[in-house]
């Protein structure tokens, strides 16, 4: 860890995953000022300070145009990308071959899977190089994955959906302690801002507010990284998101049955001692469950759970928000490890 | 049918349901001005319009002390109780003696199982008596005992959320279609106006908004409805409850493995054809799912389900205003049964 | 008033105030079947009920493609615009030389002052022919032109936030109560629905949500409507609009000086007497205001009013459903008006 | 300014601004470990992290009964009071004998004028010490009173809806631009943690949600501060509070007369001259508004404006967060300037 600050960019700071980034980005100790890039052909050239005023205050936030030479002059030695997929699939090789390390926010590199990948239709110019980042990439979920993420060039930054179930389950699904082949079901209710900032019918105040939909049943793309991340088949586990009413966060409500009835505090304990030490996720004691608002503008996942009297079936409940934990404040929490900070460091 | 109208009465007008109820029974063709009844000692003794100006500009709505006396000399021939579960424990066998005919939207009188009734506490003055009216008592949801209803002298309308689940199971379990052992969860979401009109730390705006929260899991007692109704064990039924940001409204969704693979469109059939003449509840065609808007504000109860590729597990999603169809509207409709109308009679 | 049945037409019925008024229509006892009718070039042809498939399970709704000769095959006698203003501006004209009444929702034809309609930047084939028109158009307040409407070929349906201030100011401005000079200023709030169904970065959920913002200050173009109605010149009335974070409803807070000091009771009785015979009206007693969930899903415009010590400085509070009395409510209350029907008919 | 870190205690944590200032103070890098007290008879003693889960994973937040001794013994230097006003009254000149400094977060000290402060209905124990305390007391808006407040004992932390209003309005009337006799008009909204954490009717979600309502017009206790700072009589300034549908934030419309026209831009450098230096007031540029979104969960007011074709006519928009700048966060930023650091320190 040098004393010369590191210099970062983010590579579509306006949407909302984008912009909660560059909030946290310009308030880390470790950094330099970050360089906030548009897209080629992208029309606005305004500073994002006017695109969201709330930045204001605080000084200009411009926002240059995207180049490589931008990039090599500006002494970028990370690239946040914050992307749709088919831009993070076509960018990332050529940032890698420069030197660049790069956690990546879109769905593009975090499946491992031929078949999960199909979801997203994603062409590659270099498919054997592609292959080879496949392979490379690093799923960047820190409490799972700590040590690869230090050494990783490229970091798959989770799904907002995945990153609050599969932190839910881990520890018991890999303790073996949950039977699997008899179904997990995940019903996940998720605020809007998970919908991007493109107005659509679907957004749109009125179809919104005073409402809730199921979507996506059986077909959402987030499906293969809890599939791959927890190491089950398509046929053990239920994903099916809600649209709530609410501008952020993700409220998991994920039913499982335990192969042998347990206590509510050996359930607590195999938790508590599977995050033991990872300071941004936090067990609530059996009987407590954890509530949207809580984690809300936080980079905590909650994770809570309720036993039946039969000691066997187990309702667990985990929220986190999806702009924080769920998108930017964890990409930052991968810099923090990828660069040996504490993983605290700039999400206080 | 006579050509006098019915003359009703509500106890307990100033709740949620209770004013629902009041606004329906107004302008309900068939029936005479209604009479508001408050309980003894309620100190209030203001018009239902002036604790509800939105029904103000439609005449006056007087709430009058309640009293056998008064029930009597208005020639009350349907009494509506809107009331705790204790006060409908209390009154409603004197109610009966009298000749009065009762729709009770408490949960007091809908279990026929002493240890679902368990969750209630209730205490009885004549526990023979009571025990009499347990067994005849009737849960009102017609679309499943039209019969019943007819001649029945008390009338328990159901629990909102039990509407919308056993609405939606009803036809696949009692065609033993549904994996029952296999175990049905049920994840439910609710509006505010569900918990009733009390101020309290759950109901503060503050604590609502921008969040969702699961509670009593394992322990809400509207579950003994569905497994009365549905027939099934504790074992194989999880209710779960959440509280949604918005005043009305709720949807659960239930999940459930089919003993054999069944196409989309048979499930449809099967749910079409046992709904047939139920004006009241509406089938989605395979793929598209309902949503509280569609629902809220009418008598409807919405179904709709997503069939996984395997044919065997099935998604239901089921919508209904917690206020009509899941209490008075569907207390209407029980009345509209009892006394041989049209069940679409003033619910248009 | 023939036994047939009167045969009315929508322009535009899947728009908010479209699909409103399509609602209302359905059920209004003295029409037949309404013609929901589509722009030429609009891709879309799926029934209404698809479209809101809140409609469903009443019914079908086909949307036809308009043409005059589908309006003269069907016979209709009466047709709604709700379309935007060019288009109201457009087809208007030839509809009425056909011998077809007109109620248009849009600005199109509400403003007699030339320089007022200049914001609309409206163009018309037949100057000549647009200019009579917009002489003989009425403006369709019915507590203010009824009967003019009732005499009218085309009716200019009033914009929502005129509604609610105008029926606010009148009796005090018309009784020369009010110091204009001195400056009328109208703050008002509205639901979303006013913004119109079309997806934008304004209505979108995250920017509406937890928000409030003021806009078009000095510059909205309702303003007109209430300076030719009230009578008053720009100098004297200050109209500011804010987006509320609500689906509808709006609420006018407006601020006059007396001319001379008055009693609560006198204000409240030329309020009274002013609306005396209009149902959709309700005056508030002194020390009561309005809300704007007791209006809403209501053709009421409600209207209370807060008098200063000194007996000079008013402040009136007016409350409507911008849907409903602010659009196609109002509309239908238009045409009841327009055929001696009773003015409640279709709107309870 | 010693290197020893300040003993601070609130009393009064478990409020919405008392919470809202907890969590500011903890991360305060001045700061020795906050005191957290309750008052006597408060029968729960259960650590402030449990009543907000919100706060835990960064440590135990015990709530301590007050006493004098306790005070004494833990070393406090400055207690902030975030409680009804009736307690501060109380306790806050024996706190200030004992060589406490205090910030009054409630409105017992705001007032100078007696006859405004009789809304607050106070009484004392010693009447001229009161008095005393009175004249002493310095109202902490610390961009109007930046020295007095440095120097000051006694800091009676402004209300929210003045805040918003002083802000917005001192810099014209200060420099004699506003026609004061014309009347100035101050419509407010504000959320609904201005209400308090007290579940009440008013604060039912049901009763919040999809509404809008006025109250306390010509009333409202908040009224006397802004006449006090601004040096206006009640016949010149109007002030209408109406509550909002969203947790928290204040938007004020503001309409005032200028003496002489004006250019906007001349408006514009009056305002950034005025509040030059003061980092936490930002000026927006004419013709941009602020909204709610942008100033929330931030210590910044947010002030912009709109002028009339005339020059004469302005309409001023002023945004902030309810809890911050219109509580917690100013009485940090009073404690900043009260020990000389800067007005940044620990509020960003």
């Amino acid at each position: 860890m040098s004393t010369a600050k590191l210099q970062t960019a983010v590579m579509g700071a306006t949407g909302y995953s984008g912009f909660e980034l560059a909030r946290l980005l310009v308030r880390h100790p470790m950094l330099a000022e970050p360089l906030f890039l548009r897209r080629e052909g992208e029309e606005s050239s305004i500073p994002l300070d006017e695109v969201y005023p709330h930045l204001s205050g605080n000084g200009s936030y411009p926002l240059k145009p995207f180049s490589w030479e931008t990039l090599r002059s500006s002494g970028v030695n990370l690239l946040f990308m914050a992307t749709p997929h088919e831009l993070s699939r076509e960018l990332i090789p050529e940032a890698l071959a420069r030197g660049v390390r790069v956690v990546d926010l879109s769905g593009a590199w975090r499946l491992k899977c031929l078949q999960n990948r199909a979801v997203y239709g994603l062409t590659d110019k270099d498919p054997q190089r592609a292959a080879e980042l496949d392979n490379s990439a690093v799923y960047g979920l820190p409490e799972l994955h700590r040590q690869s993420i230090a050494d990783a060039a490229l970091v798959a930054n989770p799904g907002c959906y995945p990153t609050s179930i599969i932190v839910a389950l881990a520890p018991l699904v890999r303790a073996g302690l949950i039977d699997v082949e008899h179904g997990i079901i995940c019903d996940s209710k998720s605020g809007v801002s998970g919908a991007g900032k493109k107005p659509t019918a679907k957004t749109h105040f009125c179809e919104v507010a005073d409402n809730l939909s199921a979507y996506s049943l059986f077909a959402h793309r987030h499906t293969g990284e809890m599939l791959e991340q927890l190491n089950v088949t398509a046929d053990n586990l239920i994903f099916s998101p809600h649209l709530l009413p609410i501008p952020r966060g993700i409220l998991s409500t994920i039913y499982a049955r335990l192969r042998q009835p347990m206590t509510a505090s050996a359930v607590e304990s195999c938790l508590r001692e599977f995050y033991s030490g990872s300071h941004w996720i936090r067990i609530f004691a059996a009987g407590k469950l954890p509530q949207i608002q809580y984690s809300i503008r936080t980079n905590f996942c909650d994770v809570g759970f309720s036993l039946a009297a039969d000691g066997k079936r187990i309702i667990m409940v985990s929220c986190l928000d999806n702009l924080i934990k769920g998108a930017a404040g964890q990409a930052v929490q991968n810099m923090n490890v990828m660069y040996g900070w504490s993983e605290r460091e700039g999400l206080q």
